[in-house]
């Protein structure tokens, strides 16, 4: 499989490039991440989302411990080809590691950050207890 | 106006965090652009979209040479403070510089990336001609 298609993408000095992840049925932006080209190839290749976690250093499957992977319906650039946004179907319907279907929980009102969006599910049950 | 609800965005080691605009009326992702917390408390002032433009090293309020101004139908922030969504009525239904919807156009295919949407109007006529 050629990899030239990931050199189209403009990564920034530490290789990566910011990842919109949107929920292809609902239209909801469920979060944000990023993508090393390795990560894209094996997002490609595989049709689930893996990124680049910045603060563990490593690639992320996304849902590999909550099962909560995002299977891909459609990869995008932006116009500068330095943003890439995956529609995906979010399997379990719930993106956010705090329980919630989407990162984007919180919405400004009258100056504060107001949490809209009810816990689905308890994260201590999506990840077990962790010894 | 207390100034401390932008205090709660984690922002970037330059001042920054990632912005995904939305069509609050077709749910598409219209771009990608940058903030720091005096754009942000520009948007929510102004109620139109105002970015920080890493290239250019100055604010900028989008649609201010084209007219295609976003007016901002709602602001959110992800479970890690570190990412804003504005959902925005776009003005003109123009929102990328090339003169097409969005600035995602392009969609990987095959391993190419396949350009999807039509240019809707000629940027000369968006941006006039440039003396």
């Amino acid at each position: 499989m050629s990899q030239e298609w990931t050199a189209a993408v403009q990564w920034d000095g530490h290789g990566l490039a910011p990842a919109i992840v949107q929920d292809a049925a609902s239209g909801k932006v469920l979060m944000f991440a990023w993508m090393n080209a390795e990560a894209l190839r094996r997002t490609a290749a595989s049709g689930e989302a893996v990124f680049w976690s910045r603060s563990r250093q490593r690639y992320w499957h996304k849902g590999e411990e909550s099962g909560h992977v995002q299977r891909v319906v459609e990869i995008r650039l932006d116009c500068d080809a330095d943003a890439i946004l995956l529609r995906v179907e979010q399997v379990g319907g719930i993106a956010c590691h705090t329980g919630r279907e989407r990162c984007f929980f919180r919405r400004l009102q009258d100056d504060c950050w107001v949490e809209t969006d009810a816990v689905l599910k308890d994260p201590s049950e999506i990840y077990g207890r962790r010894s």
